[in-house]
């Protein structure tokens, strides 16, 4: 039977460690062509991409090959994550696309570095399972940051437009603030015009401290819960 | 019964989901107003805005009145919370209250988010379990950099006033370096005068930390011992 | 018995909050005379001073005699730490000493918040349990950065000697990199230079934070383990 | 017997805490080569430097002569350790060694403090157990620097060529992004071309921190599972 003979492949490990070194190829070759290289390189490149593209989907189709009940490969979530890298890599060849869509299209393939190594699979997955947390967090996070950039870009926006301008401005400027980088250039000159501006800051600062706190200890909780 | 009326519709999910729309809605038109928009706008933004106001009246009154004790709807801190922020939205209605104290006070409402979601009002309700952790940190920190300030602010104030000029200056400095936001661009002028001010903001970055990783550790000891 | 009229003093209520009040007035008044005041003002926190100082020494005395046996009270470390912060502000009142000295050793009566408050004092005692554990990890740190400070004042010595001139310049340059604030700056004008000065800065980070994740997990260890 | 001599000297709490002292001495001689230095306190160095080097090989001679089977001294990973750095600093004494290797070697002797003090080695020992968790955390954030750094210089490098210009720069700035460092400064001028760079530079800064975060808390997990 083909099936088996395509199950064999599948397993074989000479097949799998092939499969990793075109990604890491696939990978090299995003990363080399950053550079300015010759023409007669670049052909290369063009090449072995080219290479890559087909040896990609033929694997692909080895795997979904393999399987017993052919539905049951799509309900393996990494298998629909590699089969769309692949199938996302060769739609657009076609003379209208543009080569930087393409080019960029082509870099998701490094992403097929972690479904094809076991230890970051299992890294992704356990991630995964805290995102439910991660998002209601996050959900909070946003709702304060919003709350502050709207009372920011009143209070601030005539003073300092440019980093209070308006709603979306005072957000990415929240944003900094809440990751401590350089944020005393944000509020300093604030506290020069108003006095109290310095609670404004302090509060969302320490507000927003505590919730990401809570996001960590949330997970961390999870995470020791569920190995017990 | 008009009681088992209001209770219906405040179990209703459509009213439930309406109730979420339009606080949406209303942090929707308080971000929309710090953009500069024409004035056929924001005629339509203030319409929109008094149907809120309206309607958040309507919805506490439900809630309340949809209670078996009315005393007791007053019990739950988040009705409280409710109402508070839709009594200050309309409170200040009146000729003599400036625009900019009315647009601040509407801010509040999206916090209202908060509490029609049941997932972000547990992750509130966790976060005030700990508080009291949280305020004796807090002092301890406080008292921390009260003393570095006084010290900091003998002995720089005359190197550099600006940033060590009086007590409030010195602390609202020392927050930073607390943080670790380009404290260097602090520290390394004073090094050049005073070879031992390293010990000065080592040892208060050091104790700073270890006084905040306490904190972190103190909330997450409480969480692990609540949950068991 | 004296003693047990000094010891009813002593759990007095209102005697503890007489004390407590003392400290953050104490507190207050170094704070004040940071800024610039009136001499009228200065005389009546000269008086103020004084007063302090006296009611402090009076209330040591207390505590003192309200004790059972005499030598215990040393026993009790929060006694010593408290008498000796006494101690200390009384010591140097004489026409020689200068009123710098005088001024800072003043600003040590803040800490007595910390003994008067029994939350507090549990906070420091929890912080000294881990000490040891804390005094490892920071020498291993100090290994750490005593020996990348070697090889970056040898390496980078010549390019850059403001930043790199000695050991003890390249100690304080690495103390500003390991807190990853404005660590951009440092070392991107070194890979300008040479081509691998990312491994030196990236090894350095790496190796660094994971000794302080070490010790915060230690301390963390130690804590759950402690309560158990 | 000569090796019971050999593991008396070995285990003589005085010639313990007079290694300690040597290897103090060797870094402390490392410390002060970086400062100028008249050259007749050169010479005494270069005295003091012979003589650590020739009493670390006497040393390691005496351990490796205690021991009862020869074999076993190289299993020790500890042996190994201190073996290597007393080699490595007496390899090069040759006519064509460049003085900045040389000196560059001896450094390394500090590391030999490490080993000498048993708190310090059961530290590191702690450390290497979580090596493998942190080899596939840093794996997996390795390749999330890779797609965003080649995204980045696609789609950033003629716009900013400074800090986009190719892959190795783009990874080189993504890693500051990373650790939040003045990253403001690299994202504004991107965000001024580009409306949607706070996609690209927020799901970076998310992804990237909560990988690390998962790298934590795998740690803390580990650490406290064996504990058990």
């Amino acid at each position: 039977m083909t099936k088996d003979l395509f199950e064999k492949i599948k397993n074989n490990r000479l097949f799998q460690a092939f499969v990793i070194s075109a990604i890491i190829l696939s990978a090299f070759l995003v990363g080399v062509s950053t550079y300015n290289i010759p023409s007669e390189a670049l052909a290369l490149i063009y090449f072995l991409d080219t290479f890559i593209t087909v040896f990609f989907v033929i694997e692909i189709c080895i795997r979904f090959f393999a399987e017993d009940k052919k539905l049951h490969f799509f309900k393996n979530g990494w298998n629909v994550f590699d089969s769309l890298i692949v199938i996302i890599s060769i739609i657009p060849i076609g003379p209208n696309s543009s080569i930087l869509v393409l080019r960029l299209l082509r870099i998701f393939r490094v992403l097929r570095l972690i479904s094809a190594i076991p230890e970051l699979k299992e890294l992704i997955e356990a991630l995964l399972k805290s995102i439910k947390r991660v998002f209601y967090v996050s959900l909070l996070l946003f709702i304060i940051i919003y709350l502050y950039a709207s009372f920011g870009s009143i209070l601030f926006g005539q003073s300092d437009p440019q980093r209070w301008g308006d709603l979306g401005i005072s957000m990415i400027t929240l944003v900094q603030v809440l990751t401590l980088s350089s944020w005393e250039n944000v509020m300093l000159p604030m506290q020069e015009i108003f006095w109290w501006s310095w609670i404004y800051f302090y509060s969302f600062v320490a507000i927003g401290s505590i919730t990401i706190l809570n996001l960590i200890i949330a997970v961390l909780v999870d995470v020791i819960t569920n190995q017990k």
